[in-house]
C-alpha cells in the first residue's frame, strides 16, 4: 500500500493498516520522517508510492487535486486509489478526471478521527462512495469483517448533504465554545458534559480542517447560513426581551 | 411536606420524596388535578401547604416572589422553606425577604430535570446554597445518603457565574439547533452524536426555563454576549474567505 501523508490521519492508518499491508509512505516533512523511523513505515518517493497495487491519499483537500495529477503518470493500469477526507464530491470529481480510466477509485469518509478512534475503531462508521471500482465487495468485508467498523454506501452528493450538517454544525459549534474557554468544569448539567465530551472530540482537529469543511462541502454555505440565522432570531427576540424589561 | 407546583419537576420531586414524605401539593391548574388523582396526592389551599413543616417551591421563577409573600404569613416560625430553580441569587434574596426571620431557607438546585434523570437519580449533582438554615448538615445527609445525590454546597452568587455558563451556553445551543430541525440520524459522527445527545436532555425544556435562565441568571447577559461575539468574529472571517475565493 502506497500512503501519502502521514498526518494525525496518516497515522492511524498506520496504526490500524500496517497488520495486513506493508506500507510505503510518502510524506516530505521532517515530523513525518521523526514518525516513519520510530513507527517502521518505509518512507518512498512519490513515485514510488503511486504505483503501489492500493494507494491511499491521506493528505488536506486543498492539495489532493495537484496530488491526483502528479500520481496519475505513475498509477497501476488496474491500481486502486482511495481518499479519506471529509467531503466527497470534489475529491471524486478530482480523482476521475486526473486518474486513467482503468484505475479503480474509492473514495472513503471513516467517520472518526484519532480522538474518537483513541480506544480502537471497533464498530465506528465509514462512509464508503464506489465511484469507480471493481471488487467493492471485497473492500466492504475487509472494512466491515475484518476492521469491524459499521459500512455505509452512499453517492458523494448523499455524503457531503448529510455531513453538511453533521460535520458543518458540530465544528461551527466547537469552534465559538473554545473561544469562550476557559468554561466552567464544576456544577454542570448532564447535557453540558455530553455537549463538551463531543466537543472535545473535534477540538484537537486543525483549523485547516474546519475551513475545509466549510468551503469545500457544496452544502456547507447553507447550513451556516440557517445556523446563522437562527442565532440572530435568537438574539432579537433575546435582545428585545432585554430592552423591553 | 407543603409542594407549590405540580410541573414538570414537582412531578419528579413526588416520585422521589413520596416514600419519605406526605406530600400535601398545591397546584391550582386543570392537569394538576388529573395528575394528582392519579398518582394519589392530596391537594390542598394554599395556606394549608404553607403551614408543612417542609414547604418547597416548584413553581416557575417568575411567580416565586409573589409565592413567598404569599406563603409568608402561613409558614411554621420554625419551617424550612427550599427552592428548586435554576437561578438562585434573586430566589434567595426574594426569600430572605419575605420570610419570618426563624424560618430557615434552603436554596437547591438540581442539576437534573425529567429527562436526564429518567433512569433515576443516583450520582445526579445538586447544587445547595444554604442562605439561612439550622440543621444544614441533617438535609445534606439525606440528599447525599438516602437520595444517593452528589451535594455541591455553594453561595447563590458562585452557583450563578457557574450555572449562567453551563445552562445558558447549553441552552442557547439547543434552541438554535432546534430551529434547524430535521437534522440528520444518519453518516453521523461520535462527536455530533454526543452534542446531540446533550441537546436532546433540554430540548424538552420549557421556553420560559430558558428565558428564565437568560433573564434572571444576572451573569447570564455576558456569557450571551461573549458567545455572540464569537459568533461574530467566526461569521466574519467565514465570509472573508468566501468572497476572497
Amino acid at each position: 500500500m502506497g500512503l501519502f501523508g502521514l498526518g494525525a490521519f496518516g497515522r492511524l492508518i498506520v496504526k490500524h493498516l500496517s497488520p495486513y499491508f506493508d506500507i510505503y509512505a510518502h510524506d516530505p516533512s521532517p515530523e513525518a520522517k521523526r514518525y516513519a523511523r520510530r513507527h517502521n513505515v518505509t518512507r518512498v518517493d512519490l513515485p514510488t508510492a503511486a504505483a503501489c497495487d492500493i494507494v491511499v491519499l491521506a493528505t488536506p483537500i486543498r492539495s489532493l487535486k495537484a496530488l491526483a495529477e502528479a500520481i496519475a503518470p505513475h498509477v497501476k493500469p488496474y491500481g486502486l486509489v482511495a481518499d479519506v477526507g471529509s467531503v466527497k464530491m470534489k475529491p471524486a470529481k478530482w480523482l476521475v478526471d486526473a486518474l486513467p480510466s482503468t484505475v479503480s477509485i474509492l473514495c472513503t469518509h471513516p467517520l472518526f478521527g484519532p480522538q474518537s478512534a483513541r480506544k480502537g475503531i471497533h464498530d465506528l462508521e465509514i462512509v464508503v462512495c464506489p465511484v469507480r471500482i471493481r471488487h467493492v465487495d471485497t473492500i466492504v468485508k475487509f472494512f466491515a469483517n475484518t476492521l469491524d467498523l459499521k459500512v455505509s454506501l452512499a453517492t458523494p452528493e448523499q455524503h457531503d448533504k448529510a455531513l453538511a450538517a453533521v460535520q458543518g454544525l458540530t465544528h461551527l459549534i466547537a469552534k465559538v465554545l473554545s473561544g469562550l474557554e476557559p468554561l466552567p468544569t464544576v456544577h454542570t448539567t448532564r447535557s453540558y458534559d455530553l455537549m463538551m465530551q463531543g466537543v472535545g472530540l473535534v477540538s484537537g482537529d486543525s483549523d485547516e480542517l474546519f475551513l475545509s469543511i466549510e468551503r469545500d462541502n457544496p452544502f456547507a454555505a447553507e447550513v451556516r447560513k440557517r445556523f446563522f440565522s437562527e442565532i440572530d432570531a435568537l438574539r432579537n427576540r433575546l435582545e428585545a426581551h432585554d430592552s423591553g424589561k
